[in-house]
């Protein structure tokens, strides 16, 4: 589209490409799709995550980020994250917009930080500067006066421990928590969200969305296992942190493979119970524990990359889609095999 | 001996090792030794040790670990306490049986992240697998139902401040704390244990041994300074994470000498303080201290070795015992030296 | 001064320039001015910063750490820090120099190993060191009973929340919150010893006085914004990280410029909401923030810094003053402009 090629049509398409980094897709439709799903939601935290990911990239260019990584929506998807999480919070009102600015520039910073962390490593920041800063920026106002900063926080969205016993859940309870899996990645908890947000992965990616299908079962079928209450099961919230596990870690930074595929349902797995870790060491502190799990499972399994020659990881920078990955390694492989060596 | 040329014996000689190595000893018979030893405390954490370092160390092969690092039990000692660990703290039964073989699988992950993380800096991984995982897999539980996961964790068996006033330990309170301070490595309090886990050091590295024991004395001495109950002195609370800084520092990962003695000891008596700041960090969580304070201590000291001129740290892949560590060195400065110039 | 080549000289230089480091002035005039300033608030602070001092160096000797960091005061400034801090939380009496000397050999182990984590990015350890050590042997002492342990720590001195309601601050809150900005470095709540550190910044550079005073205001000035409680205000509480902050950002470790400037000011800011998370985080713990918000921000502003291609970072080891850093650029760049090609 020639918009795109326009400066305002390629800011656009960078905010539009960050919103869709938020689940790990670097394409503009995705993000339009997932903005929308937050717009039917609500339509306020809709408008914040406009404006946290306009400032997050505006601050990355002002500081002079390589544009590269800025285009790919890579220096956004923190800023729409941490404005939805502080909007979803705090008590709202004109000040909290200048609170999400100040919070939306500071998480390029981090964000940049975090980078030359893990870059070295072959390993992407994932969503891990938003967490840091929506921490920072939730528990800092807890010990001052402004923006209801006493009263935030009190009704942290976590998992809680059944207290009416392990019930079995109803169909109903699997498909609302299904979606909700999705919708809890954006912060919200609605189906038409869910369902948003499934469409938006389909269009960049076909394996990406069946990984993070499977992802929403496995986490509710695990925090089924381990005795979950139907309002953690049906609300979505031990499935978010595992549908991110398992766009990131099935296909996408690990080439597919039936081994990679089960690593990733693992994985996932394994998320679940890091959700639950975080959701008890956050208690007496009272924050939320966003998508913590994620980045630290995904991490955890990336980090060790190098160690496992059984599967084979993608670097950050070449990863796109899963089909995208497999196609241009067979493309290197093709190019190695003397296939024409009989023309000669 | 030719059982260990056969698959079936190279698998028993890497897990025998793989328990040897808990308390850094590479060395099947004092794996065999230890886990006697914990058999003595109590058949099913035992049975639980096996389990877990079995399940560890088959992850490890599956994902493709390279089989050298394998082979010396590198990736099953971890197992060996996550499986002990969640043991100890969680309702026992069937469905414990499952959980311990999820969180053994997701150790080897951890392990291979950390070892990715600290190899570069010549640093080992020590426990440090064990005590996250354990940490997640504990914490994890006590936002689900399953498993008695909210009643889990009630008793940490952290060291508590006195609350009857400094009391001088009697001879009696010497002798068990000095052996529970081994046998804590194991999360086990017998003499038994203890008296087999020195035993098990002593078959493979006297300097060893007289390094652990002077590190359960020297955990003893500085908790009694620093006015411990005598439950935490005679429980060998102390001693553990002193036993274990004073083996990996005296002569392991430190050449020894008169002054990486010194270090060795006074970095035995801070572990006992990091001990107690762990207890208390931890305290409203409810979680174990597990042998972080080892793992902590031991790295800083490890670290920081680039920066000690006068110390001479030992490569992890080259590190055997204390005593193989000084003849390697001594036979590369005989190469160096041309004694052999005259016959030329 | 010929006293300075003497042995005695020497060291005594060595430990006035590691007082200075703890605001990050290599003089050891401004860290004569700085001792001064602390002995006017409590002559025994200052005995025991300079206690704290003397022990880290003298560690850092008896390891081996190369002389020329050591003679620039970068292993003594920690030392100060914590036996300040040790002396301000725990019951004072014999048995407390005794932990001050333990906790000060302590710190040099956790100094080089930070130095060794963060100086392969060409960042600085700031006192991130002093934080570490000092949370550890504070929050050690409450699992034991010596030094009055479990009463320690009663009064911690964070930031409390406004209970009053946001008032306005009268200019001799401004006036005493401008200085304790300064004081609360070196933990002392005395308007002289602010005056002292200002005085004694500034005879070593006026950009980083400059820099120092912005800070102190920027501090106040947020934590107004955010509705901290006037004794936060007045008491310097919400400034000393910010001034800090401004030093290390303002011209040492980032050249200075129109733009490094507005991000030194927007970091400063941040470095108030910082501290007030790790007073969230810290509450249930019982620990003091210390100066944990200023290396957390700073660090991420300077690992960040590989991706600011409009800011120009100093490495570590090449920063000495604001002014000496422009102008040994604008020398290389002289000596890089063929400006005498025509006189060939």
């Amino acid at each position: 589209m020639a918009l795109w090629k326009s400066p305002v049509g390629g800011f656009v398409d960078t905010v539009l490409r960050g919103v869709g980094q938020v689940l790990l897709q670097n394409n503009p439709l995705s993000g339009a799709i997932f903005l929308a799903g937050i717009f039917v939601s609500s339509w306020v935290a809709g408008l914040y995550a406009l404006l946290g990911t306009v400032v997050a990239t505006g601050t990355a260019l002002l500081v002079g980020v390589p544009g590269a990584s800025v285009r790919q929506g890579l220096y956004g998807f923190n800023g729409t994250l941490t404005a939805i999480g502080l909007a979803a919070y705090v008590t709202r009102g004109p000040a909290l917009v200048g609170y999400v600015v100040f919070a939306c520039s500071a998480v390029t910073i981090v964000a940049a930080a975090i980078y030359n962390f893990v870059n070295s490593e072959h390993v992407p920041t994932l969503t891990a500067a938003f967490v840091a800063t929506a921490w920072v920026f939730l528990a800092g106002l807890r010990q001052f006066g402004a923006l209801g900063g006493a009263a935030a926080l009190t009704a942290p969205r976590l998992p809680t421990r059944s207290s009416s016993g392990a019930s079995t859940p109803t169909p109903s309870d699997l498909l609302f928590g299904f979606f909700h899996g999705f919708a809890e990645v954006m912060l919200q908890t609605s189906v038409w969200t869910g369902v948003a947000l499934l469409v938006g992965i389909l269009v960049n990616s076909r394996i990406s969305a069946i990984a993070a299908a499977a992802g929403s079962l496995i986490g509710f079928g695990v925090a089924w296992g381990l005795g979950a209450s139907e309002t953690t099961l049906r609300g979505g919230l031990a499935g978010y942190n595992a549908v991110l596990t398992a766009i990131a870690l099935a296909g996408l930074y690990y080439l597919l493979s039936y081994r990679s595929a089960l690593f990733a349902a693992v994985a996932a797995a394994v998320s679940v119970v890091v959700e639950g870790m975080f959701g008890t060491v956050l208690a007496p502190v009272g924050l939320p524990t966003l998508t913590a799990p994620f980045v630290v499972t995904t991490w955890l399994c990336l980090f060790a990359a190098s160690s496992f020659t059984r599967l084979h990881a993608v670097h950050p920078e070449d990863a796109t889609t899963p089909e995208a990955n497999l196609r241009s390694v067979s493309r290197r492989w093709d190019s190695l095999t003397p296939r024409n060596a009989g023309t000669r």
